[in-house]
This record gives structure tokens, C-alpha cells and sequence, in this order.
């Protein structure tokens, strides 16, 4: 990593920048695929840039080798991300560049899954530097985190004072952030397949879940609910129908079919686990999500549902803001609301200011 | 503010520095005075330099004077606080400074008390520039904080998990923070004249509370233990005499004076309020602590004592240490054991890595 970094010239570093930015345009819409930019230089100058828009649709590579035409013949190609040697809905990006007379490829990550063409490219002679660059590889983080599992990749945002607590009394509606900070997750919603609340949240807090303002996108979102013992009033406001987003869908145990029922009108009810199951098991929940063809989910509450995502270790990144502020009372509603979580183990990786809140943010994993 | 910030060239700012550096020497020392640094400069060149030792000896600015001797004549003088025009146990700086002909002054905040001697440099002919600068202030927080009270200026410092938990069990004792906050911790003491805990505490975590590696000083640590239901026992290692130290001090309401009477051999005993009080008022006991010669506390726990502190208005600052770690169970204790403290308004103004953990921290005030 040390000895390809010192491969990488300033120039070779502001190109890279530019393939992460035209991968940026995808965030949100390539799943299952990941956010992929490319840049063609040839001689100093850009001669073709891509990236992928939707999974099915072209990748990065073959639109900037398209653009470049035959001045792609002896030119250099910078990319986020290795190129796939992989045949899927399109054909391999290796073999495009090979064809296209690309003589060095500088790419910002390895692909996480077996489908990198970086052995291939070398074997014909390209010369591949691979930057292993923390940018490169947030930009893939959901991506890896769902390439290779049977479930989304699950990012928990939960907002609580400075002792931890989400209100003054359980049961009640507060805002505890701040303006900005709902700003801030509205905008991360953004880079998600998915948003879910607990059934609880849904009949406490009300939210609409709903990203503003509105941004257009490929893949439609989706709005999840999670019920177990609450019930469900189909006047919720996470049930209107709004444009760019799927219908509602409410993940429950096979036993709240007839209780549920009368949601059919507004949502796309999920039943899951054994006939007449009264209890949701997460893990089976999120399989189900992931085979509805959900591959990222942001989960905002409430303390039931996350406490249960973690001990069922679902969790994979928290966005963790605290506000200024401070309950102390024992009444006062605590920001998890479960038992053992004693097997996660968490990594502070940033903090982000958001008004006067902060949003600390990092990896979980499981023991 | 801007305007001051305009006439300050590099070459000030950098000399301005070098007087926060000497200023950084007294840390710990100077109380009841703050501590302040002083360069003199003379055609570019440093002809003199003094700081604040501590209380009753030479301020930094005739040290700096003194040093640069006949060379001061037309120079500048960079310090890091308005320069005094108060004759206290010394005679003031602004004559000094008038006296050895130094025609410029760049100050780095200035004096929060009535003790400033702007207006008398300005009307002598001095071109008086204030940079009020983050770091001059911050210097001076402590100094400030207690300048204008008849109470020490309070720190509290907590060690929390994510969620906002210190312990897996109310009453238990467990190490949150990792080796690096404890050394984070252990630094921070310095700038104080007390750490303070309460006794429950001393006798779950039955911490040392000395500042490690040891560090010579003027003025002694204090270490001060809160007392009010919680027996304490003299064997608890925050009684074990120390060099540098102050014999140990307990805070206690009156009505505990024959409980805690074996405890005289190895502690400073201060009774607060009406005779036979069961309940310690902690305004009164912060009153008797100033009295008692302390300016500055950083207290460290347990969760009644900073719940205590905070309802009682007493709290200027906070640390908070937060671990990359989650309870979740109801069980756990939680970081303040209190029940009204909707007073109390936060403001986070810094966060720093100490290890795997964050240290978030800021200023309380109160409505």
C-alpha cells in the first residue's frame, strides 16, 4: 500500500479525485452495484469520463472509453474502483480496457468481491496501481457490506443527548437535535436503498422519513416499518404516498397477519418466521428485506428496534448525534432499550459538527 | 474584534505564540492569578521574556522588562492578557511597561476582571492592539471563571460508553475509557488546583487521583472527597499521603461530624451548613472550598455527585470521555443520577482522540 502510494504523482492524485466526484453521481442508485467514476487521460488531457448510473446500465469504464474513442489508445484510466472482470448484465470492463489500447490504470480500491479484474489487467501488461485510498473505499463501503451477505447493509442513526437519553419521559415525542442535524440525516438518507423505524417510533414521533428536498434518483426508496407488539394506524404519515418513493413496506411475524390486515391499502406488508409467530426475528426480518431487493438500510429508532438490530448483529455503521444537552432523570427514555449488546464491538471513525450537535460516526462488528 | 485581527502581521502572531508558550509554564500554579507570558522585542530581535510563576511572585511582564533592561526603551512588548493596572501583592504592569518606554503592546485577551490596564497604556501614547485570540482566552478560562465568584471555577469530567453508561451495574466498579483517556485525564488534573470525587465512588473505583508521571509544582494538589450518605473508610487509597499533595480533603454536611471524626489522622475534615445536617448543600460546600484557598476543581464522579453538581448550578465545563462501547441493558448505570436538570445549557466547543475514545467538551451555563 506504502510502496503504490508512492507510485501515485500529484497528477495521478487530482484525477483520481475527479473519477471519485463522477462516481459520487451514482450514490444511492447503483445498488446492487457499487458507485463507480472513470477518467480517460491521454498526454495531459481528459479524453473521456464516466460513471455508472443504475445497476443494468453501463459501467464507468466502457462510458469514458466510448467517449474517449481512439484516444484511449496508449492512455492512462483512473477509476474508484478496480474494473470487474465479471460478466454480468454487461460485459467485463477489463476487457474493454484492454481492447481500447489503456496502458496504465490507477484505481482508487480493490474490489472487495472475487469479481476484480486487477490479475488480468496485469497479466496483459497494463500497469495497475491501486491507490487503497480511504475515499475510494468509503465510497464502495455499502457496497462490501452487502456484496457478500444475505442481508442489507444496516447503518443505525440515533439522536440523544449528552447521558444518552432520546426524551424526557418514555413514551413521549421529543426533538432532540438540532435543525442542521435533521438536515444532515436527511441528506444521508440519500446514499441508502432504505430508511426503518420500530412501529413505536412511527406512532410516537410521527416522521414522514421522506429525503429534502427532494432528490431525484433512479431506485426508488423505500420507507420500512418494523412491528412486533405496536399496532399500526394506516394514518401515519410514513404511509403517504410520495413521489420517487416505493409503497411503505412493514416488516412483521406471520401472527400479525389479520391484525395488519387493514394496511394492505397502504403498504406492502412483509410477514415473516413460522405460522402464528407473535415475536419478528431480525435476522430473518433483514433476509427478507435483502430478498425484496433492499440492499442498504439507514435505521432511525427507536431504542427497542436498535438495541434488537445489535444483539441480532445486524448493525454494521452507527451515526451516533448528540446534542448539547442533558435529561438525568431517571425517567428519561435511554437510547437502547435491550439487554445483551455485550458482543459488538465498535470504532469511532469521525465526527461531524451539525449545528451545534455532533455526529459521531464508525464501524461496528461482532465478536 | 476583526479590526484588531487586521493589524496583527505574522510575525506578531508568532511572537504572540511564544508568549502563550511561556504564559503555559505557570499552568496550575498561578491561582488565584492566571497565568501569562511576555515577550519583548526590539527591532526583531527578543530582548526579554518572563512569565507568571505564581501568586506573590514577580508578574510576567516586569520579568520580561527587567531581562530586556535598557533595550526595552521603543520596543514592543507580545503578552498573552492585558496587562494589569492594579496594585495587589505587586505593583501594576502598565506602569512597568510606561516606565521602560515600550510603545507598542499586542495582548492576547483581555483582563474579564476590572484589573486591566488598557485604557491607562492607550492614554500614556502606547499602541495597544488585542488580538483576543481562542488560545489567549482559553488560558485565562479558569482564572476568569472563578475571578468574579465566590466559588471555584468546576470542571466535570465523565467516562461514559456511547450509550451513555458507566458501569455494566449500578455500584460496580469498571474501567471505561482506555489507557489513553486515563492519560488524557491524568494531564488535565494539572491545571487545577482539586480533583474532586464523590465517595461513593472513592469507595466502588477507590481511585489514587494524583497526576502521573508525578509533576512539580507551587501550589499542592488537592484532592477532595464529597461526602454525605456514603461511610467512608480510611483506608481508601485517595487517603494515602502523597508528595506534592495537600492532605485530602472531605466535604461533609455538619450532622456527619462524629461518623466521620476517625477520619482526622489522614484528612483535611470541612463541615458545611447548620449544625446536624444530613444533606450536604453543594453551594455552600463550593463556598467552603473557596474559602479554603481552591480556585479551580475538576471533578471527577461518580453519577449523584455530577447530577448534584449541575442541579446546583456549579458545573462551568465539561469533559466528556466517550468509549466505543455500548451497555444497552437497563441495568447499567447511568452517567448522572439526578432529576432536574433542564437548567443547565450545554455548548460543545472541542472533541479530541484519546486512543479509541473521544473526549467531547464544552461549556455549561444556566438559564
Amino acid at each position: 500500500m506504502e510502496q503504490n502510494h508512492r507510485k501515485l504523482k500529484p497528477v495521478d492524485e487530482l484525477y483520481l479525485q475527479r473519477a471519485y466526484e463522477l462516481a459520487g453521481r451514482g450514490i444511492g442508485d447503483t445498488a446492487p452495484n457499487p458507485p463507480v467514476g472513470a477518467v480517460v487521460v491521454r498526454d495531459g488531457r481528459t479524453v473521456g469520463e464516466g460513471y455508472h448510473h443504475s445497476a443494468g446500465q453501463s459501467h464507468a469504464e466502457p462510458t469514458a472509453l466510448d467517449r474517449a474513442g481512439a484516444a484511449a489508445r496508449g492512455a492512462t484510466m483512473y477509476v474508484s474502483l478496480e474494473p470487474c472482470s465479471h460478466v454480468g448484465r454487461t460485459p467485463p470492463c477489463t476487457s474493454a480496457l484492454i481492447e481500447a489500447g489503456i496502458v496504465r490504470v490507477v484505481a482508487g480500491a480493490l474490489d472487495p468481491t472475487d469479481h476484480g479484474g486487477a490479475a488480468r489487467l496485469r497479466e496483459s501488461g497494463i500497469d495497475l496501481v491501486v491507490a487503497n485510498d480511504p475515499a475510494a473505499r468509503d465510497l464502495i463501503e455499502i457496497f462490501a457490506g452487502s456484496a457478500r451477505r444475505d442481508r442489507p447493509y444496516v447503518a443505525l442513526k440515533m439522536a440523544v443527548s449528552l447521558d444518552g437519553r432520546i426524551s424526557q419521559h418514555r413514551g413521549t415525542r421529543e426533538r432532540i437535535g438540532s435543525d442542521a442535524e435533521a438536515a444532515y440525516v436527511r441528506e444521508l438518507r440519500i446514499a441508502y436503498d432504505a430508511v426503518m423505524v420500530g412501529a413505536g417510533t412511527a406512532r410516537v414521533d410521527d416522521p414522514q422519513l421522506t429525503v429534502r428536498p427532494a432528490h431525484r434518483r433512479e431506485r426508488l426508496y423505500t420507507r420500512v416499518i418494523v412491528c412486533e407488539r405496536d399496532g399500526l394506524d394506516a394514518r401515519r404519515r410514513i404511509f403517504e404516498a410520495e413521489e420517487g418513493y416505493a409503497p411503505t413496506m412493514v416488516l412483521a411475524p406471520q401472527g400479525l397477519r389479520d391484525r395488519l390486515g387493514q394496511l394492505e391499502k397502504c403498504a406492502n406488508l412483509l410477514f415473516v418466521g413460522p405460522a402464528g409467530s407473535q415475536k419478528l426475528d431480525l435476522v430473518d426480518a433483514m433476509k427478507a428485506l435483502r430478498a425484496a431487493g433492499i440492499f442498504s438500510v439507514l435505521c432511525e429508532g427507536g431504542p427497542t428496534l436498535a438495541a434488537g438490530l445489535i444483539a441480532a448483529r445486524q448493525v454494521d455503521r452507527f451515526y451516533w448525534a448528540i446534542a448539547p444537552r442533558i435529561f438525568g432523570n431517571s425517567e428519561a427514555a435511554p437510547v437502547l432499550a435491550g439487554s445483551d449488546l455485550s458482543g459488538a464491538r465498535l470504532r469511532f471513525d469521525r465526527v461531524d459538527r451539525a449545528g451545534p450537535d455532533l455526529v459521531i460516526s464508525g464501524t461496528m462488528t461482532y465478536v
